[in-house]
């Protein structure tokens, strides 16, 4: 791949954030992390690492994933009773973090398991008839505790290339809602007309309508200034768009219809649960992809942040999940917010969120930080990255695409961590959304993946050795 | 008013921009336009204009622009049979360009007066049975050719203080239509069909919900990459999101609501028939303000540019309109090309359009031109203009106020002309769009304004003088 004209471009742009004297990181040279030297030479010279890793970009960028149908979990992803899924590396109840509880414990109300979220307490902790399962484990992803009961509707996505499919549960709004761990009557009140009225309704409009674009949306909303993890308006309003005459045309009552395009319309983050499923998509097409040490999943349970990469299989490399630093709404401050959790960072692996923050600066009054900051993130996100996406460009960059393909290699030897933009939830169970900020993951859990590249490149040229 | 700290992130980017080598013309000093200097030292002494244009710019910046009612224009403004309004300062038949002439016969087959735009042609000619007059001059403005006929259905703007109101004809989409001149049988059933359904729509869903408050969402558009000229897609989104549950719940049949939402949400520039009269409310609340140099209308009708000036009253300065300097469609160049035409440009007499192109990097593609240019271009404006919008800002500028109330003295002094963004017309009346692209006015109308408020200068200095 010839290096675009444009490059020039972005170089002096970011030179001239530089000269604002924004706190800008230089990234000429940097130190590798700290006893990764052995394990970054072994793999840089994997004579497989460079093929893979092309083929993992290659396969990443060449997917299309299409909204094809809406249904209840139980059907999309064969969930059965007592089985939850949820956000982020496999975890148990007692290490879960209140958010995670909260949603699991409204999550029991909302399937009936229970009367009440007290009473699920107690179901959760006996254990014996309920069981959690991480959403990546069921080719679905879930924003925040990401938790999805089988009553829940799921968006299905399909490449129609490879009819290979993902899943995200509908967007419930902001505030006091269960995937930040609230799980007030209201909440499972919302969560029962989801269920009832707008899962059944956006079905209908889905499988009459053309099959909805999702990735040709995320390439728009790149020019509407979403970068598709807190920024989802742009999103939200083309699906508005492309659903709003299937949905009128149903034959639903028009009630239900009105209801619908207002609860969708009132609720910029909607298009988050279509973001997240295409963002999976992409990736899990370039998993199981020997010698690539591109990441393929980036994901927190509220506990553990856990990264899965393309050359090590469905191997979970942890560590403990941080707190994010950005704006708490109202009365709310940094004791409240508990750590990262959720699957969404899947968007910043494959290139959004706070990778594409330069094309989304009003984002800094969302999650913080400046808009000198936001311009100098994208650029350093190319530093760890494997290449460009030319669907998804940021036009202030001069139409660059974004940086796409998290390198473990590139991490380990500059030392950078991939920036994510979060929401924060409170770390009480039942309390809901605090703020929102940014966000990096442990830094250890990239060495770790990076010893076990390593491992398998010696066992794969020890295979080669003649005995 | 002290000037914003945001501003030394936008000196230090524009410089950016410069230090890229991009043709940014340095704006520290320029000589004042050939001629000028007499006036422009009378009209700086003046003692009346610095309290006159403050009270324009404020004037101007507090109006609300209210989305409140969609009426046929001969309820809306008062046109009756044969009479016809067209964009731009008063022309007749016989000096219109092709364009006009186009829209002007499509309109008077869409009326009935003729049955083939053939025999329109006849109708003006002769003049007895048709009238015509400027949009400006019946509170109303219209795109591109600017037709409106008593039959066709305007969005009418109103701001809650004064309960002044502005009018324009809802937009027919790009290609063959009306307002770029063409005539064919399909832009007139296509007419036909927003009289009868798409208009009475629109009004019953106007009518029943909460008024759309245009001039926010043109702040939230300049966060989503439009610069609510040439880029209006996020504009038209909104509008859909706005309307969609009461055009829904309005007991209309649904498929005319499924064929109007496909019809809105298919063009993507539905939005800038209120963006326009949404600027023209604001800047009318300037007008008449002895001593103002305030612009409060840049029009052009296919053959003249026209301005007018705060402090000089409804007296039309004209000049010749330019061809635009941009990208065509199709086979088309720029022999195809009529002069620039239409009253769009009161989108960047209100600071939008070329003034906000900072914000919309994308449009570069649509009108030509690169990504630095789109940021200097902006920046170049505030040398021309009295202050900033703080309800518009532009992200990428650190939030900075769009420049906004362009000072005729400031564009003499400086040289520095609007930048205007704008659609092409093909010459030919009937050809209907044929490019996009950037265009100036005339040079030699600022200095005419300039010198009427000269001579009133002087006038209210002799009236002072004791005799």
């Amino acid at each position: 791949m010839t290096e675009p004209v444009v490059s020039v471009g972005v170089d002096l742009l970011a030179q001239a954030v530089a000269d604002q004297a924004a706190p800008v990181t230089r990234v000429d040279w940097r130190p590798p992390m700290p006893g990764t030297e052995d394990d970054l030479a072994t793999v840089a010279l994997d004579p497989v690492r460079p093929e893979a890793d092309a083929r993992a970009l290659e396969r990443m960028l060449g997917v299309q994933a299409l909204l094809v149908d809406v249904l209840p979990a139980h059907e999309a992803v064969g969930l059965e009773r007592g089985e939850f899924m949820h956000a982020g590396p496999p975890i148990s109840w007692d290490r879960a973090s209140g958010p995670l509880r909260g949603a699991l414990m409204g999550g029991a109300v909302l399937e009936g398991l229970v009367d009440t979220p007290e009473e699920a307490e107690a179901l959760f902790e006996g254990g014996l008839h309920v069981r959690l399962e991480p959403c990546h484990h069921r080719r679905a992803v879930g924003p925040m505790a990401g938790v999805v009961s089988p009553g829940m509707w799921m968006f299905v996505l399909e490449d129609p290339a490879t009819g290979a499919r993902t899943h995200c549960t509908l967007n419930e709004g902001l505030g006091k809602v269960l995937r930040y761990g609230a799980y007030s009557p209201a909440v499972i009140e919302r969560l029962r007309w989801m269920g009832d009225v707008l899962g059944p309704l956006l079905q209908r409009a889905v499988r009459s309508a053309d099959p909805v674009d999702v990735t040709a949306i995320l390439g728009q909303m790149l020019q509407m200034g979403d970068e598709a993890h807190n920024r989802n308006r742009a999103g939200t309003l083309m699906l508005l768009r492309d659903l709003g005459p299937a949905l009128v045309a149903s034959g639903a009552d028009a009630r239900d219809v009105a209801e619908a395009l207002g609860f969708v319309g009132g609720n910029d983050h909607f298009f988050l649960n279509l973001a997240m499923p295409a963002c999976k998509l992409a990736l899990d097409a370039a998993r199981g992809i020997d010698g690539s040490t591109m990441v393929v999943a980036m994901s927190r349970n509220g506990t553990d942040f856990g990264i899965q990469v393309a050359g090590t299989g469905d191997e979970w490399f942890t560590g403990p999940a941080q707190v994010a630093d950005g704006l708490y709404l109202g009365d709310f401050g940094p004791d409240d917010a508990n750590p990262d959790i959720g699957d969404s960072a899947i968007t910043e692996t494959a290139g959004l969120g706070g990778f594409a923050m330069a094309t989304a600066p009003a984002i800094v009054r969302f999650v913080g930080g400046s808009v000198p900051d936001a311009l100098a993130t994208t650029r350093r996100m190319r530093e760890i990255t494997l290449g460009e996406n030319p669907r998804w460009s940021v036009p202030v960059l001069e139409f660059a695409g974004v940086p796409t393909g998290i390198d473990v290699s590139k991490v380990c030897r500059t030392g950078i961590l991939p920036q994510i933009n979060t929401g924060m939830a409170g770390k009480v169970a039942g309390v809901g959304q605090v703020g929102a900020g940014l966000v990096t993951p442990p830094e250890e859990i990239f060495p770790k993946a990076l010893a076990r590249l390593a491992e398998l490149t010696r066992g794969r040229a020890a295979a080669r050795t003649p005995a």
